[in-house]
C-alpha cells in the first residue's frame, strides 16, 4: 500500500549521486533537498513566504513538540499542518522518539514503545508505534516517519544490534498502523557498522515504505565516520525510493551525502545558528557579533542573492542589531543561512544533471 | 534659517483638523502621520519594507540609544540612519532627553544639561543641547528634537514653569547649534496647564524651529486631562507648522489629538502591545494567549487587509505561536497592530479631505 499521488523518479545520475523528483499529494520537490525545521510548526523567525524563497518546498515538523503542546486535536481541527502553518507546499514530521529520547525525562524503553515524561508539565506519556501514526495522521503530515529506537554514539555494538532489532519490530507495526493519505518512511539504523546498516536497510526496503531514512548518524560520532560509512551504505537502500538522511547537517555533511546518492536532509544547523549570530558562507561561518565587523560596510557575502545580502544590511549594521538583542537580525541570518543551504542544493541538482558534481563540491569545499 | 528642502502645506481643513503634506530630503509625508519606533534603529522585529507597507513614510528612533550602542560615529561612517537601518525615507529622532531622564541612573539636571549614567555601563555622560544636536547630526536623522525638560505628572505647577523655563533656554541654544542639514523641531511643555502651555507655544513659535511638539503628555496623567487640554492648546501652536503630539498614543488618544489639528504621532504601544500578545482591532483589544482562541479558525479580524489577517493566519494558530514562544508572531502582530495605526491615520486624512473627521471618529470609537 502506497500513499496516492506519492512518487519518486530519479531524472539524473552521476556517479552514486542522482537528482530527482519527489511528488506528494501538495505538489513536486527536486531532490537533493533540504527540509527547514518547523519544530513547533514554525519555521523559527521566518514566514511561510520567507521560507519557500530559499527555495524550500518541503518543511519538516516535529512530532513530540507539536503533541505536547498544542495538541495534535487543535492542528487537525484547523485542517492538519499545511493549513495551520499557512505552509501550501509539503510537511514531513517525525515519530516524536528522538525527542522522547533525548528531550524528555525519565524515559523507559519497552518493546511496546516508549513511556516517558512531558519536558513541559511531567504528565506520563507512552509513545508506540501506533501512537506515532495516529498524532501523525492529526497533524495532516503529508510524509510520516515510523517510531524506531535510534542510540547515541556511545552505543555498543550489542545496543545498537538491539536498537536495529526493535526498530524493524515497530516498522511492521507502523505500517499496519498507517493512515492511507499519508506516505510512510522507514528508519534504518546501524550507527557506524556498515554491516548491521546493510542488513538493515534490505530489511526495510523489503516492507512497502514510501521511502527509507537513515536514522541515528550526527548523534555525537566523529563526522570523519559518517563520511566513511555513506559511500558504503547509501547504496544499500533501494534505488527506487527517496533516501533521506536524518539530522544532517554542515553544508560539507550534505555534499559528501549527495555524492553518495542521499536525496533529503533536515537539520537544526542553518536556523539555529543564525540565532546564535553565526552567518553560513562558502568562505566558512561569519561571527556577527564580532568587533571586527563594528564598522563593516560589507554584507554578509556579497556574492550572495538571499535579501539579507541583497537588501544591503551591513555587516555594522548586523552586529548591532546582534548585540542590542533585536530580533530582525535573528530572521535576516536565518534567511540568509536557509537561502545557502537552498542555493547549496540546486546547484548540486544542476551539477548532477551535467555529470560534475565531484567538481562542484572540490570547489564549494575549497573556495579559491 | 530652515533646513534646506523641509517643508509642510495643510491641504484640507475640517474643524480644528488638518491634513496636509510634510517634505522632507526624503520625500514626502501625508498628514496626519503616525511615526512607529524603531528605538534602536529597528523597528522591533520588522523590515523596512514591511513597515513601509503598514502605510508608514517615517519612523522614529531614539538618540539616547543609539548614542550608548552602538555610537553615532558608527551610525555617521554607515552613511546615516536610514542607510544603515536600509529605510528610504524620513527618520526623526528624539533628543535623548526623556531616556537621560527616565532609563538612566544617577541623573542630575543643571542649566547645562543632563549629567546621567548609562543604563548599560554606567559611564557617565553629559547630555547638553549642544551634544544632542552633535549627536543627533552624526546619526543624519531628517528631522532632529531639541533637548527638554520632560516633568512628570506628578510634577507640581512650579516645578513645570521651571521645566518651561529651562527648556525655552536649550531652545535657543539648540538652534545655535544645529546641523544645517537638519530639520529642527522645539518642544512646548506646560504640563496640564493650559495657560503655561499656550505661553510656551507662543515662546517657541517666535523661533526658527521647523515644527512645533507637544511633550509631557501621556507621562502618567489620567488621558481625559490630555483629551480635555488638547483642544484648548493645539490651536496656539503655529498653524503653519507641523505639530507632533510625543508619544501618544491609543487610537482613541489619536482621534481626539488629530481632531485637535495634531499632524504627528509616535508611540510604542502598537509594537510593544504586539510583543505582549495583544492585538488591536476597532473592538477593543484583543489578547492572543487567551484559552478561548485554543481552537479559533478565525483571523484576528475579518476586515483588516493587514499581512496577518489576510494570509489566513488563524488566532488559533497564533495563540500557539505565542504560547510556545515562536518570534513569528511577534511579527504578525506588529505588523497588524502597525497596519491598523496606519490605516486609521489613512482614513482620519480622507475623512478630514471630505469634512467628516467627527463623524468618522465617532465610528471608529463607537463600532456597531
Amino acid at each position: 500500500m502506497s500513499a496516492p499521488s506519492f512518487g519518486f523518479r530519479v531524472v539524473a545520475v552521476d556517479g552514486q549521486a542522482r537528482s530527482g523528483v519527489l511528488t506528494t499529494r501538495k505538489g513536486e520537490i527536486p531532490t537533493p533537498t533540504f527540509m527547514p525545521v518547523g519544530t513547533q510548526a514554525s519555521v523559527k523567525t521566518l514566514t511561510p513566504a520567507e521560507v519557500e524563497a530559499t527555495g524550500a518546498r518541503i518543511v519538516l515538523a516535529n512530532t513530540y513538540h507539536l503533541w505536547l503542546r498544542p495538541g495534535p486535536d487543535v492542528v487537525a481541527q484547523q485542517g492538519g499542518l499545511s493549513a495551520f502553518m499557512r505552509w501550501p507546499h509539503t510537511v514531513l514530521t517525525d515519530s516524536g522518539g528522538f525527542q522522547a529520547y533525548s528531550l524528555a525525562e525519565r524515559r523507559t524503553l519497552s518493546d511496546e514503545g516508549f513511556v516517558f515524561r512531558s519536558h513541559l508539565d511531567g504528565s506520563k506519556r507512552l509513545l508506540t508505534p501506533e501512537e506515532a501514526m495516529r498524532v501523525q495522521g492529526l497533524l495532516g503530515s503529508d510524509i510520516a516517519m515510523q517510531l524506531d529506537v535510534c542510540p547515541p554514539a556511545t552505543a555498543d555494538r550489542k545496543e545498537v544490534e538491539d536498537a536495529v532489532a526493535q526498530t524493524t519490530r515497530w516498522a511492521s507495526r507502523s505500517l499496519a498502523a498507517r493512515d492511507g493519505a499519508q506516505a510512510l518512511f522507514g528508519i534504518v539504523q546501524g550507527g557506524v557498522h556498515v554491516d548491521l546498516r546493510r542488513r538493515h536497510a534490505a530489511e526495510l526496503g523489503a516492507l512497502p515504505f514510501d521511502g527509507l531514512a537513515l536514522g541515528g548518524f550526527s548523534v555525537g560520532e566523529p563526522p570523519e565516520q559518517m563520511h566513511a560509512a555513506l559511500p558504503e551504505v547509501v547504496p544499500s537502500l533501494d534505488p527506487a525510493r527517496p533516501r533521506y538522511l536524518m539530522g544532517v547537517g554542515t553544508p560539507r555533511d550534505l555534499l559528501i551525502a549527495v555524492l553518495a546518492g542521499v536525496d533529503m536532509f533536515d537539520c537544526v544547523l542553518p536556523t539555529r545558528n543564525a540565532r546564535n549570530g553565526q552567518a553560513i558562507t562558502r568562505r566558512g561561518a561569519l561571527s556577527i557579533k564580532q568587533a571586527q565587523y563594528r564598522n563593516d560596510a560589507r554584507p554578509i557575502d556579497e556574492e550572495c542573492g538571499c535579501p539579507c545580502c541583497r537588501n544591503g544590511y551591513s555587516r555594522a549594521y548586523l552586529r548591532h542589531l546582534f548585540i542590542a538583542r533585536e530580533i530582525l537580525v535573528l530572521r535576516l541570518l536565518s534567511q540568509h543561512n536557509l537561502w545557502v543551504y537552498g542555493d547549496l542544493l540546486s546547484r548540486a541538482r544542476e551539477a548532477i544533471a551535467s555529470r560534475k558534481l565531484a567538481v562542484f563540491a572540490r570547489e564549494w569545499l575549497e573556495p579559491g
